[in-house]
């Protein structure tokens, strides 16, 4: 056997609890270890078994301005074509070794297309999802369904579809890619096949509504010809319109006197994959929260890992030890077990209407279905 | 901002598919991204999205001799106590950067404990399991309860139960550990927490038989006073008699002409959890295969990976590319998606009783929750 | 023992396949069998076990302006008060022998409540819905939560919530309820209990939406405040203005030329309960179902009975050997394995909008929770 | 329409609560429901919907003596072939208007077969099992696996397999079958086929073990090669040696101080399913529990049925008002929501090993599946 470990085998400090006295039979039974490929627990196990969630990857945010200052560049630089697939410019977490990882889990991406642009058609098991925090025109084609993607929509897929994006405005486009690549990727299920290099005409319709929705966006609806449950959800746009009035309605509930808020002044609605009830994707969760002005969050952390993107209003955002400014557009992620703390409050323009709405994605559906979920919440 | 990241955004050779051509411009696009903590996806598909899994890790095989050699030699120079835990030397897949990763989600090591030591008490929400290949005289305690291990005894436990080890017999005990530690670091939902540093007399107590074998070990039948499923067994220990005589049965059932084996030759089972007929683990499967003397197995490859032990016989394992000749003992890997196959010979020594027994433990109960797992048979 | 059967043992005819012959010995043991309260099988045997099922119930139609003006005599000559719960008229199935049961597991009846009356508060185990076919005016008020009702709308109610009604309008209402009483009959899980004799004055309020609508009235989004799944809906009302919404959708898809009905000219779609995207309560479905005037349906037979209602438009419907012209209103019984078919006509009225709207309610989720679910469609 | 109700809607007693005042008019009234078909809640609201449940059936107990001697006298009077299929001879409820109902949803029986005889083959969705309280040598071919019978086991069966029995030995054997044909008589979902009138010579064959429990009878252990989790349970005989060490087991770890056994003094064992942990049969609940000489079990009421069968030693029995003494193979009912207590004491007979052995069945998991059980312990 000619193979040897990359890096040796980290010699332990002195001191360290629970660690040999370093002696010559020592080293050389650590040099035996590594001829050998193994590595002892005793010197690692701070790290692999820490006694709380100690994440790899660190608070960050990022400018929707500058993202899309980058995106748009790159609109007139970098075809979109076969092979590259997208325009897409994935966050890339200081702390994960310049990996496009947003979190261990979790990857988030601008995605940018240019006026009459096609990308071309592809499926692979990745569960993937668009958010839309400005503009419109371009239509996603889900199997032969197009499906239109306006501010506020929310449109989940669930891996192994067919599909495809064209711009049919004359301007540019820009939304948020979420998918669990770096899930995926460690757990090395990824499966990706090309589809057909442009849809079809008929499929380049602009409809109002997805086929989709007709057929599934009643609420508390289903159709009797569809089959039974389906891992991923089969609605493929979740309209901003409905959301908006799901927070409205909660926070006038708290108004009323009514349960229905998470805490007061904070509203929340989940995305949910109707043929369930449970989440959209098998490993994501999709959520908007709306924090009324002059609100405070109380810190709250988890198991897992999000990425939250400003839809609308301003306030600043506390993660562990980082806080900033956030305003439209803006995104940043929140480390597993990093406290989270949510201040909505008024921006520098006169457009804030008044709350801090703020998208929200999660490996959640990960950890409960394994049984790993763990919550606290402060105060 | 003054982060950046660590690596810089490869660049892309002139002639990969779907690559914008180089240019100054292109250039300084590549260059803003670094600044932003940006990576584009066009150049990084290849790798995050392959047209079906790579895996990061290789195949391998670790002899169990040189384990035994090595963990014996450790056993007389490292204590085990509070701090480093255990005496436990994890298998380091040769590809994964010196870690102590058997596969990107799976450990496995050997644990190693002389005559008359303890194994201080613990518990953390990574899922673990004892396999014993060889020898007796440990009991591992589980909550108070204390579990006997013999040749062939398959140990689960499910996350978060407090656990000791003592050696009550006058000779070293060699076992294998296996855990999902990779995944949960990836997935960073790891908690642990220090329990006694010695159980106490009344746990140090030998019985034949665990309490949990007591309710639980009874095929078909549950204690009523018992509560509904759990994500864990609550079998602790799952006698090699009772797996042996079931793969027995499964080729006599063959030989008479009935169903039961996985194919020809090739008889398996599998270890579940009495609450839910599921796996013991939420995130190991593990199982013990038989192949009759003579026989090899259609290659077969499945995405997540996997780890083998040799119980019993010896043959000749094909996983990808590479082929060994094992024996009692020895371990290797097998990653996503390398079709595997297994031959069953006479081994160079008398003792060999006819079949190969191979103890297998995956990472399939997490792709199957998430409904990411797939299996390809050969012929 | 003193006790007796309280009917004898049949005896069986001399010809009947499988029946021993009778002689004086028989009688005797058949005598001993009365004695010590015991049946034969061979005897009963087709009757208790039958090729298929053989529906104790018989089809029927029941014609809704005698109900209505029965329940308006009725509104004149009985109070509604604690004791009497409800002025509601159950339909008999004529052959299960005076017993208010529409089929073996299954009660509906027409309610009636005056202008300012109030139906005083109670609960039980018993699942509940009402559905509208016509006025309005009357709240529901559940838990402490007013619930409208207006044509069109329907009201599931899981068992053990504490509810009442009140009419709040100038005009008596009547409506529809469909409860599981036959079932739980039988299966002896009844309990009931007693709420207060009038709802408060706040909660006589007559609020446009139900608290629960605004909760859980957005398709594809549940607040986040809310616990998992809950076995009966959270959803009070289903209005009218989706459900008739989602089966023009499926009308309109058809004719472009997609999926989504159940069979040509056939939409259908089924009320589900957001939290699991089952049916609405354990023991109930409910649907309504659009079939396009000139369309027959293909002849259908489910293991497990149906009650249906015209809500809009007027045909004929044939359940095995019995076929009527109905109308707005009227409703029928579909016992268990009877087929039905139904054709869209013309009705004599002016009114007819073109389609045949058809409410339905059955016991299949009984039969799907324990297996025994079967359909089977002609043609 | 010329149909009428068979019998008339019950009058109301003037002084009834919630009961209008009899008046021509209400009379009149009455007399219109009639002609309708209609029956009002008011008049049958108490027996509808009582405030717990009132079980139509009662306690009774059914002597084995007396069984066995009607049975063995049929033996020899009535022959076993197509058509009455099966010479079973089952208890009729005194409550329950002479039909062959032990409750209201189970059937319970004494099957009797003479030497040599074959009881032919058929199937039917009732799901049902058998249960020996002595003797031996009949099989019993499930699909065409030939399954021995002994004293202690149990043979469950989930509808709509094929089976069959012969008698093997050169004496008479007789048994408990236990099934669902009251719940499904309501539901109305039976079907049943005949098969074969006689079982080949090879199904003929006294195998000591079947092939079932050689494929599942291996506590913890399943086939790699068996598909999912199957409604009900594919081990098909669940052997008296190992019930019997279960309970033995629950009452010695009650000795050395452990938990395990349901109350003081009482052991108690479930029959499960092993591919889902759950029930054996969808509808069908199965346990022993064995009361230790001297132990009085707390009273504890169910919603629900349930039916036991004394398997050895000897007691009280006491349900709701009715107490009996009880011995080997007597048989008695609980019906739903009626207290049931047991007091372990001395036989007449010398024979009686110390402890009361009871095989229970009942229809809980209907129940438990529509969310509709309850249960309440004295004490």
């Amino acid at each position: 056997m000619t193979q040897q470990l990359s890096s040796p085998v980290s010699l332990t400090a002195v001191d360290a609890p629970g660690q040999p006295t370093p002696t010559p039979e020592l080293e050389q039974l650590y040099r035996g270890f590594e001829r050998e490929l193994l590595v002892p627990l005793w010197t690692e196990i701070g790290d692999l078994m820490p006694v709380h969630p100690r994440s790899r990857a660190v608070p960050h945010v990022w400018r929707w301005q500058h993202l899309l200052e980058l995106a748009d560049r790159a609109g007139h630089l970098v075809p979109v074509g076969r092979g590259g697939e997208r325009r897409a410019i994935a966050l890339a977490n200081p702390a994960l070794g310049g990996k496009p990882y947003a979190t261990p889990t979790l990857w988030a991406a601008i995605q940018y297309l240019m006026p009459g642009e096609d990308a071309p058609e592809h499926r692979h098991t990745q569960h993937a999802f668009r958010f839309v925090v400005e503009g419109e025109g371009v239509w996603t084609v889900v199997g032969r369904d197009p499906v239109p993607m306006r501010r506020g929509d929310f449109l989940p897929q669930a891996g192994w579809n067919w599909h495809a994006h064209h711009n049919a405005a004359d301007r540019p486009m820009a939304w948020i890619d979420g998918l669990d690549i770096p899930f995926q990727y460690t757990a090395e299920s990824q499966f990706f096949e090309f589809g057909r290099e442009t849809v079809s005409e008929q499929e380049r319709t602009t409809p109002e509504r997805s086929r989709s929705e007709r057929l599934w966006g009643h609420p508390g609806l289903r159709p009797v010809s569809a089959p039974g449950a389906t891992p991923g959800t089969p609605l493929l746009n979740y309209r901003w319109a409905d959301t908006d009035a799901a927070l409205a309605d909660q926070l006038e509930l708290e108004a009323e006197g009514h349960t229905g808020v998470v805490e007061p002044g904070h509203a929340a609605v989940r995305y949910t994959n109707p043929t369930t009830g449970g989440d959209v994707l098998p490993t994501i969760r999709a959520e908007v929260h709306r924090v009324r002005r002059g609100t405070e969050t109380a810190p709250r952390r988890e198991a897992g890992s999000s990425v939250f993107q400003v839809f609308d209003g301003s306030g600043t955002v506390t993660v562990g030890d980082a806080s900033w400014r956030v305003g439209r557009g803006d995104l940043f992620v929140v480390p597993s077990w990093q406290p989270l703390s949510v201040r909505s409050e008024a921006g520098t323009s006169d457009s804030d209407s008044g709350a801090l709405d703020l998208f929200r994605f999660s490996d959640t559906p990960v950890l409960e279905a394994l049984h790993l979920d763990r919550v606290e919440v402060s105060g």
